[in-house]
């Protein structure tokens, strides 16, 4: 996977123990999905391993291929994201993304 | 990308401004991306986007996907795993996993 744009999200929910929260929250990232320029998906929730370096207290994990950087701009600003903000930023309290590029 | 097990690390410096430390361990990664049962790695670093929301202390990224959860095990006891914590465990002062799996 060479020349990719990896955009990570990981959620924490207002009610962390609201599975219609959470339900409601990966309907919002199944639409999400739809934005053209996402060239592959995962959505996701904490798998069983648990060790000491692992963090597992998110709700829901949204990761995000791009073909480019510029790609992952667009969808910042495109309606469906948008439109996914507006509808599930208030089931949140807590949202950290990482973005990573090609190391070489 | 259904069924995935998604493997994200997150590695931060003891020495941040070493570009040194830093191949050291992106040479590491490479090196460790041979193990067979991974289907798919990026090796990054941090992009430039810069929100509130973004982490961005981090010095390089590490993500593979596995089939399932039994590969990510077996991949945790690999020998090229284990050879590759020997040689650049002592470049991190911190390490943060994510593992994910399907939400639904």
């Amino acid at each position: 996977m060479k020349n990719l744009f990896v955009h990570h999200v990981y959620f924490w929910l207002k009610n962390p123990g609201s599975q219609e929260d959470l339900a409601q929250l990966l309907d919002g990232l199944n639409k999400l999905a739809k934005v053209e320029t996402i060239q592959k998906h995962h959505i996701g929730v904490p798998a069983a391993t648990n060790r000491d370096v692992i963090e597992r207290t998110y709700a829901a994990s949204w990761l995000a291929l791009f073909d480019n950087a510029a790609d992952q701009d667009s969808y910042q600003v495109d309606p469906i994201h948008l439109k996914f903000v507006e509808e599930c930023s208030h089931l949140w309290s807590k949202v950290v993304v990482f973005d990573s590029v090609d190391a070489s």
